[in-house]
């Protein structure tokens, strides 16, 4: 199992690569009767587009490259309503520019996976990153929005999933209101402090340097009881969802790492009975407990690193091979030998004398990925939790 | 799909209630002819147990129930050696004090997973937590050695796994030193910070409080390419298995949260080759890019949230249900209403009256957790590891 | 889990109706490095479809519906290998003739899947059976050829998987000779079987009616332990594979219910020591023991029913809805309710009402599947090896 | 992924070889407030027991192994509920004669899967089949008692599975009577023909020989719609979960192999309406159309081949090592090399040497498998249906 498929009941498939003939995925597991509203799908695109605009203006932090990100569904859907069947979507690759990407065939770009990616296949797809590239989010976003339609027809009722830039380049939110956060392009939850984030971006592009940041989501709506025991917890599978998105390298539920500090009277969340129903006075679970929502507001954060692409000359590796011929060495992967951990003498890669070099990165690139990551860190929540729901529907007899 | 598996090759089912007859895992698809050693298991298990001593004496930090934890095989090992069929095994329970928790069957324990099992299940199993207890993590400990067998065997070389307390009660281990975890009661890697953490943690004892922690997990001796891309990457993997240990509430991976107020210069990590092999230069990304591991040391750490359980009067919920007849409602859990997300007008625990009340927990619990969960957290990550090991054997032709 | 993805380690999800825009599969788990020939795929393709020509000229069995069914590979391959990334295909529907099937939008054709679609989804995708038309085995070929790929290429060794039409409108091939399959229109082993076949074919034709038969696949150059132990056995997975093709009704392996009159003397296959490798005297086994794959050539038989659409009167029941609104009651699938096999009084389908009549159904069909199954059971035969072999990449250490 | 677990939501696992300590199983999915009977979980492991006595008297059909396979249940279940946690559920081995088998650890049995066994693993547990022996059935019967309960509590009323002997040594059921099954050792549904099955396999005991049989399958009160789409249809899960049983070698649903000499007119079943309700006119479909049931009974055959265990010297190869140090070859195992399909001259078991013998099968055996059978297709018959059933709860929005 190569791990291109999200979710027990609510599966999401994604394919694609960034610079390939098309990316889409197979989202099976829709309950037949679910309206699909496709313009709702394609505004989740627009939103998540290298191009799209905010109401703020030109969006300092994101690249430039476009792309028009229209979406067909090829299966699934018959007169507005989900059949059953899988819903497959798809959406063509038109600016692929590959000659962009030619000279670093053969480099590894620091803090991108074309090392690793090359370690694990022996292989590599230089185009742009080929299927690590962020590109691959635009199906998840796609899926996220479909997931959010049998979240919202199976409860009855809306849902809230807001997610936000709560700091970017070192600058922090400090009057947090979600109304705020598509008044500028930082998608930050202060407009005054985005006014800062992009004053600092453009210091940096000039630079040729990138920055990380944190991005907060906040989901309103979901009942108590969603989430299994064990290992399918979820606050486990939103971890493994937010982490699977490239440039994340850190979650937190709740008071999260600030509750290592805090006593258990701090920090357990009494309940009150409010009109006979519980409410919890305070929320440092992040409206998780046991692996379980708990009625309460879910709220996690998300570590962005820096956009690793920077025009600055970097110190890294490159390996002799010949980029026209991307089989490393064609004899060692038709050897049948395993993937080269359990015998790497016979491991391809290891085959390919690598070299130390200088690198300079060309083209297009994102100085901040927060705002571009908001909708998919959405998109994730509402596949974890569509799939949770509709789990939940065999959990008692 | 309840959620008590994990992995896709290396597949672990725990089973097992906090005061049932036994506890215990299958594990699936452990490669024949690996030699299992069952007198590592068994040191393992022993290492996670709650009276377990430490070389530093008595452990403040920890509860003083008293289990034997003795691992029997069942199946799938003949001769020492792995058969290629499941290894079961169980671990019976033989201190379960079912007295203890009688008086908070109808109450739910703040911080604990009492209200949201409720909601889910429309039932309890108020011993102890249930399924929800700490104590399924033996399962998973005696697992993980299993795993790691796998792992080094696969490898043909040694790997190290070491968990250490970096933070509790609100102290920093300042002199990070593995060879001192196993030298004090709270497994922390400076023996002095340790000193004072069990200081703070006796106070924290007598007032009938807790508190939180961090831990850190270093992994050394992986080769780089485990991971698969985009959902199963090597971190999402990692962040969902160590998320679903009960009381952690965050991950970050390298730099984690840091990441985001560092530049994309200083956060790349810059390769050199050194003696004809590539070296990172530094480790911002924690071993793993593009959800791979890179070769580099593996370090990610979790945030561990104080013991729910305190001996102060906290305000909580109950339900007027008897708690000898644990299904709230005959009715309606017989009625083959979905499990109440859908239809909350059907739901068993909607029909149950809710009251507010004081509680007072009595008994015996951790102070800290962070010594416990140490071994649970090496468990999971070898698991995950082993997982990933065997899915790379058909990564390649 | 809707059911639209096979495969453990080689995973193929399929999607796609009938008349819908286009069908297709996602190919998770093709090692990195497989050469992928997309003229190999297109030619399996070519062999499937209905209009494809045998060297025996005109196909008197099968329908006339003309599509091109060219595949189009939207990712996944770079520079004709493998990327180790999911390989998508799609195959654009041109020929709907939607017209054709209006008149059958509120009845349930015998012995097709309308009235359990409908049961099951509350639903109909009346144009041409939607999903569970024939016409969804496309994507199936496409991964089978890809699937051959991967097999040989992991073996390093060719392998021969040929099925046939072993019987047909009651006439059986006599003298089996591999070599004429391709050589007459019912790909019969047996070229003069095959012939008299077609005449009873065409007799069928002319009244209306249609015919069932047998189909028989060998399977040569699969080497011994392949298949997993208790549920996941070769000869189970093959069960369900070809099963899970529309008109397959049995399935037999080697003796097959023959074996039921056999005494285990007769029934044994016994082994010698040929050049110092083990033989099997005979093959009553199938080349299958204890579930796993014993080195011998594989021998399954299919059974094929007869064509369910055939052009004489037929009594079935209709449903008095507007086959427009294809949501039978607008209400009832909103309502959150299960499937309805839960509560049957909330069933959508259950509010509708039905009645009896006689239904002549239109258009154009197949008289007999068989010459249309060879390639999809081939395909099917060849998805499954794949997964095992590459699931038996860990059963070692 | 080694193939040990069966079913989606409703999932079983079992554990164990036929001489190790114990064997078992883990059923992870039932609905929470499932009522649990553990009498008659035993109740149905009394009735597989190679002793159980039929109402009929002495078994002469079958071995004379007495085990008392007594279940505990290990967790999951509190105060007689299903928990909605894992039901672990364990059998101790009592009866292992370990010594009857030791002659035969070098020597491949006919008909066993020794042989493949040692090609897949490199490995021989020669303890009676280790884990292929008929044995691992008892875990599937308990938890296909389990299933039951999920399927009567989620219908809210009764369904009857029932599994009876067909044919056996040649001889048919004539005149079937479901009442008969337990009226005689052969479970056959004719006691009649029964008793000139027991004279036949008499006979054959006598000659150290043995026979197969066929099983029909008959299942009422399932409602229409259950099966999914495409890959994973009833009759496909049904196949597979059959054809998992040691010696099954075929099956047929309906009509069957009969279906391929009947036109298209003779196998649709008709549907007529009768009190406002759809009835089939006739059952040629076997209950299932397009993989998902139809309301009608659902009727299934399965071929059982001769018991492989004969006392008549038979011709078979055995290997040179030494049986007290299974593996194989030392080395080999360890060298990380894949299963050896990949690399055949890697492959331990290619190391040893095989000679040809011949052999005489010693000890306890049945004649003919079908009456203990019959409970385990009953058991995997019910563990299909439990786990469609709980799949379709998400079925619809």
């Amino acid at each position: 199992m190569s791990g291109n498929t999200y979710g027990t009941i609510f599966r999401v498939t994604t394919f694609g690569e960034s610079h390939g003939t098309a990316l889409g995925c197979v989202i099976d597991g829709i309950p037949a009767g679910t309206k699909i509203d496709s313009e709702v799908i394609q505004a989740a695109l627009d939103r998540r587009r290298p191009g799209a605009k905010n109401s703020g203006g030109f969006n300092a932090a994101v690249t430039a490259r476009s792309e028009p990100d229209k979406a067909e569904i090829l299966s699934g859907v018959f007169n507005g309503y989900a059949e059953g069947t899988p819903l497959a979507l798809e959406i063509r690759n038109t600016s692929q520019h590959s000659k962009d990407y030619s000279d670093i065939a053969s480099s590894f770009r620091p803090g991108h996976a074309d090392y690793t990616y090359f370690k694990k296949y022996g292989f590599r797809d230089y185009r742009g990153g080929g299927r690590s590239s962020g590109r691959e989010t635009a199906a998840r976003v796609a899926a996220g929005a479909v997931a959010k339609m049998v979240i919202e027809q199976t409860l009855k009722s809306s849902v809230s999933i807001k997610a936000f830039t709560l700091k970017a380049a070192g600058i922090s939110c400090k009057n947090i209101d979600l109304n705020q956060i598509e008044n500028n392009s930082m998608r930050a939850a202060d407009s005054e402090a985005a006014g800062k984030m992009i004053e600092r971006i453009e210091e940096l592009r000039k630079e040729g340097n990138s920055t990380g940041g944190i991005i907060e989501c906040r989901i309103q709506g979901i009942p108590a009881g969603l989430g299994e025991c064990v290992f399918d917890k979820l606050d486990a599978e939103l971890a493994k969802a937010i982490l699977s998105i490239g440039a994340v390298k850190g979650i937190e539920f709740g008071a999260g790492f600030e509750a290592a500090d805090l006593t258990g009277k701090e920090n357990n969340d009494a309940m009150s009975i409010v009109d006979g129903k519980p409410v919890f006075d305070t929320n440092n679970a992040g409206g998780i407990l046991g692996g379980m929502s708990n009625g309460n507001e879910i709220v996690f954060r998300a570590a962005v690193k820096p956009v690793p692409s920077i025009f600055i000359k970097q110190k890294t590796a490159a390996a002799n091979f010949n980029p026209d011929a991307p089989i490393l060495n064609e004899t060692a992967p038709g050897t049948g030998t395993p993937a080269g951990l359990g015998t790497p003498s016979d491991n391809a890669s290891d085959n390919v004398t690598l070299y130390q070099k200088e690198m300079q990165i060309q083209g297009r690139h994102d100085v901040c990925l927060c705002p571009r990551i908001v909708p998919v860190i959405e998109a994730m929540a509402a596949i974890v939790l569509a799939d949770m729901l509709l789990r939940n529907k065999a959990a008692r007899i």
